[in-house]
């Protein structure tokens, strides 16, 4: 049954003007543009969890989508046809990365001894589908959340046995993530939170957080793992509250663990909006403070309160957050992964590509913007002329370790500084962006 | 004019049954409760600006209150009438403690130096009214938002003339708060953020925060201030985004600038509610972080998207909230500044009193109803009990530093650990908290 | 397995210094209150949805309750099974009514006929409980919303056959209500409304809703059913835009269709807060327009954006609700149905009868205080007051047909109208409510 | 001081190319579209509140803008002044049409009689400067919020006087937009509703909110105004709750007081994300129920919980609100009125020229893009087919008189309907509209 995407030719670049909807009209992979191919800055991943394993749910539905792999027969039979079908998928839409939960490729077992025994069985089918097509692993990472033994938490469970459990499916999906050459490992902690404070002891549940950050770090290094530790930051959903709610509470306990420069983050748009913040900001902020990891490229819907994982279908929320990564180094190790899921209406397996294909158009439109914005150099410049009085005496008098709040206000008295105001010419910034679009 | 509120008594206790409007029904100020007087515990003080110098203006409507002091005659002479009817109605309401703003007290002049001499005029004035009253100041600040030439930020500001000129002004201020006795300085950062991410370079704006509250501390230990420092977390508004957005974003930074223990929070609820907590949440994660450091205990409307600041009205908000506090040492140097406005269709001055005096007894109200929880233990005794396991071996072992992920994977195959799931019980909890309101 | 509930006795009223947490501490059924009993006045009703069907899901994580129903046996008998656990539990907790969904009780079939058939059974053996046991049906409702066939609506699906489908449940299931002396019949039209406007022809999606209660109201005159016909407004979710989104938008529909009268409203707290009012306001409004008709009596968080369907817990967020029905003539045939669920932590069946001796507990301690309100009347008679001059001269000119905007501008000039302002008095009004509290 | 915009030329088009931030790129006004020239099918309009008469202030801050009408000499010179600048203005960024509200052109007076005059004395010379200039006016509209004698309601006010004053008010504004040719006239609630509903009556305060209605659309027959009467729904700012809270709530109380028809809808995108809708949600709605009269084109941050009035930068925020109007007719007597507000950084006189030129730019290109949609039929197609079904047989018969829910249930059992799902294709649809963008 692989043949589930028969009807369905690989992907291929025809142009703006193609009115094929199953080729690309941006995303050319080898295009060269800001010194790279397309392909090199997006490092694009296909998610398996939201592409093969979600079956159209929602709080109030069942299953809407059929696929041939979610039938009721063996549950190692359908992970081996789910696998397939996904390396099939992969190399039709060209994602040159994908990203897995150890959950979504192979199933539960009766024990934890079995349930690591049907994931190696996995792992070991999916290196040699690595091999077989070149595709590549952008981040492996562990499901704490589904189960019922998650859901009172996972390193942040009142009951030590849930740490200990989680450990150890940690443990095998960092070793099969660094097995398969993967490039980072991400945390999400999808439960680690509290959903009423009055049986919640926060500060025990931050301290079992922290000592599951230095394992899985001291573990890194014991394994030789080169790649990236990774959180992503979400405010809430499933839980009330969780503790990574957005780029700067992760920081807050990154650095109170002593790991900065250890654990980095993966942001994802909807996350950042559900958080009162936007994607370029959290991306900016991460920037700002040498943690930008990697990115989950879905975005939300900012009148809804849950996270709708959708595809990206604006330039205009990306332009911002790509110049920042695109005119800082780049995406690095990291990448732009597709934790995004179709429609529970659109059932077919040709939506699953319309999807991909727009996600990925919409990124090439975006550098290609980006570009220009680089080029032409009318925002950037824009910027550091704001600030330049920040290289003068003044500015240089405030950094200088000499200055004192009292020393500083004899200056405001002395040259009687009356500050004058300027316009910040954000309309006419909005404008100039525009133009790029 | 100090006779504005000539026609209000002081506020006395008169008990629950009472229907004077004008009276407490649950704050006595000298009854003894978890070892300490009402009064000591709460620490509850007036807010200048909302209560004498807020005129009822919103976005889309002007001035509904008339008080005496807000004619157009020469301003020193306001500001001398204003400090007159505020300790009037200080010394009648019985909040032993008062903050204010700089601005709020004292006119801005034609240039610094007669700001200065301004704000120094009535900085004697006041300090001859504490030594008659008995008043005290739970904090002093710096209003660095209001004019326009801290449109685009104060210590984040574009032009370093804007930060040199707030430097002044917190000077003076944290001078004249040490004068008269303050017992914490507070920086909220309203403009410290920015509107638009197309003008703004990030990582200059926070490093020049960060200069800022270095400063800051400095100048506390060189005048030998024994205050709390505390910075108020709030997410937006007046600005797009604040870079103190909430507790842990203001922990993030404090331990990037290497200030932890120098510099605390001040806590609100309107700002917590509005970055997606609530207020026990910000406690709880202030305390498990040792920076609680006092609390504006107004209340916002969470159907609402701004600040409503309103004084609050209900237990059921603050029980929780109260808990953490009183049963973690209390306020310490903190106190409960209302940080609240009436509405601005409330006009009169009894109006004021209303406020206030329902804001001190359903604090009142809360604290009798933690005294009971406390006592009873079954909610403290409840959490206690579902982390106990974590004193078990397998607990400690997780946190023995010879632990590693594989060891604890180990020990799950070994042990077949398979966690079994407990009930949370939060509706059984909720209901126990329901018998103490 | 009807002995699931077995350790647990029959709820008994205590008064409010039990200990017992399966006791009553302030709803006592007998109790008079307002002229009636509480029992009489609450109509409380039990759901059988989340009470007895829902397995524990959220959007992130799988089943956690494990109820002997939920096996993987024959489903007719488990349906069976359910129903003896739901009539003992209904009996055990007391309230009066209950209501259900056609697809809670039994099960789909393989086709519409025998779906139709295994609904009939069940609903044979329910009339035999309801005789057995005095227990009464609040409302029938049919399911139109899980079913993979409604993911693009019901009524308003773009395929004929859909609203079929619909049509013949909805008949089905209200001969049954009909049959067991159902009071109400409830629409909720969780996927009336759309996805994305980009496929979605609203206009004729909301003549086809308007055709659908047309049909319905014709089919209960026809059957004689005297009963009200009710929809639920929602905002959203599952759907991005629902047409019944909150109470007005309900009525600008039926007011179309030429349906007032035939069609009230069954108002949810949850529903009401998501689409940005309060629980108090689609009341108020529902009874100024004269269209209450059933309250579903479950709350939601306000910090987060879906539907948490969670157990009232709070006196506050109920007193001006139940005043404005206990003032207005009750419920009538209404009642208070809990559409509300325990958490997904809270897996023993304690915590079901915990949840529901909560919520009306904090129904009858809110009762109380509403007596209180009413008796006093002072908030009442302040009302009164301050609208009393529209029953004075200029008030009455107003309303009478021959005034105009001319003839009222010359009043204007002629008696030199110039308004004084008078406060709004809202905190001395917020604090005579906590008085009641 | 009519020189306040000397150094700013009249507008042109120069084309994409051009990199004069004081030129348009995309609107052409003569340029021919879908049948007519932009300038036709926009009929835009600048709004003289934002743009002439606020000063910047926000909650937490003072005036920014240094207008030079803004001083403090003689109000009547001041608004002869501000006239002046504002039909200079006009006449440069070239919209044809303007806006204003009674209390933004002239100064209150110190009684109703003065204010009436002050109000005819600026009429008289906004006449002349119609003339002389060829500027239309789009609508006038009465200020009934600013003024303390609103803070409770205009005619929702407790106190008939202020309903009288109100009266008065319009019946001038209706006067005066009369004589000017005004196209349309609007009605904007802004305090119509309430702050707390325990001062307040909510069904008297909608029965005078009716009786208001009629008094209006009674006077726009008795003086033969030809234009639109327009009700602009807003939910809530200032006041907490208001009755006009979203379109559907506009139609309720509308169809309940017998005005559908006499009565149409001013709609705006800001008003519409702060009720949980968007805007082409709100457009399709009106357009579904005939009420769609005009258009404010400004937009919010949905990030951000108040009214940002910001101008429109975004022509996927615009697509399928254009789409649905011009497809059904266009814009008619109404227009796209620019109730934006430049930021209040934004300070200088070029800054409001930017805004204006970036916002009738963006709705040029996307009006481009509607043409495209339109003419390649592909969307328009695709919904037509995904509803055709409802012309079949089925579909027929549902609508017709004779069919009851009994009738069909028989036809779903005798043909054993079993309907299939089909594909929403909402990701397909997204990338169709992405090649227009």
């Amino acid at each position: 049954m692989q043949d589930y995407f028969k009807n369905i030719p690989e992907i291929k670049f025809e142009g703006e003007n193609s009115d094929n909807p199953l080729a690309f009209k941006f995303y050319d992979e080898n295009k060269t543009i800001l010194g790279k191919s397309m392909k090199e800055h997006f490092r694009f991943a296909t998610c398996y969890w939201h592409t093969f394993t979600w079956p159209g749910l929602d709080p109030f539905g069942g299953q809407t989508f059929e696929r041939p792999w979610m039938g009721n027969a063996d549950p190692i039979k359908m992970a081996e046809q789910k696998l397939n079908c996904a390396f099939d998928f992969f190399t039709k839409i060209k994602t040159p990365f994908f990203c897995f939960h150890d959950r979504d490729i192979a199933p539960e077992g009766s024990n934890y001894k079995e349930t690591q025994k049907n994931f190696m069985h996995i792992i070991d089918l999916m290196e040699y589908k690595i091999e077989e097509t070149g595709m590549k692993l952008l981040w492996g990472t562990a499901n704490a959340f589904s189960h019922k033994r998650y859901m009172s938490g996972a390193s942040t469970n009142p009951d030590p046995e849930v740490f200990a459990y989680k450990a150890a499916q940690v443990k095998d999906c960092m070793d099969a993530t660094l097995r398969l050459g993967g490039q980072n490992y991400v945390l999400w902690g999808g439960r680690e939170g509290y959903e009423t404070i009055l049986n919640t002891d926060m500060s025990k549940e931050m301290d079992n957080l922290k000592r599951f950050l230095e394992l899985v770090v001291n573990y890194k290094h014991k394994i030789g793992f080169k790649g990236q530790i990774l959180i992503e930051p979400k405010p809430h959903e499933p839980t009330k509250h969780q503790y990574d709610f957005d780029s700067a509470a992760c920081l807050a306990f990154i650095r109170k663990a002593g790991l900065e420069g250890e654990i980095k983050l993966n942001i994802e748009a909807n996350h950042a909006t559900l958080s009162g913040h936007n994607y370029e900001h959290e991306i900016a902020y991460a920037i700002a403070n040498d943690a930008l990891g990697s990115l989950d490229i879905n975005r939300g819907d900012t009148l809804i309160g849950w996270d709708t994982d959708q595809f990206p279908n604006n330039p205009a929320d990306l332009i911002m957050a790509f110049y920042f990564i695109f005119s800082n180094g780049g995406l690095g190790n990291g990448g732009l992964n597709f934790d995004a899921k179709i429609r529970r209406q659109s059932i077919d397996p040709e939506d699953l590509f319309y999807a991909h294909i727009g996600g990925m158009d919409v990124c090439a439109k975006t550098l290609v913007a980006v570009e220009k914005l680089i080029d032409d150099n009318v925002i950037p410049k824009f910027i550091k002329d704001r600030y330049s009085d920040w290289d003068g005496e003044l500015g240089k008098y405030i950094h200088n370790k000499d200055s004192s709040l009292d020393s500083i206000h004899q200056r405001v008295i002395d040259n009687d500084i009356d500050p004058k105001t300027r316009s910040g010419r954000q309309e006419y910034l909005e404008n100039i962006i525009n133009k790029y679009l």
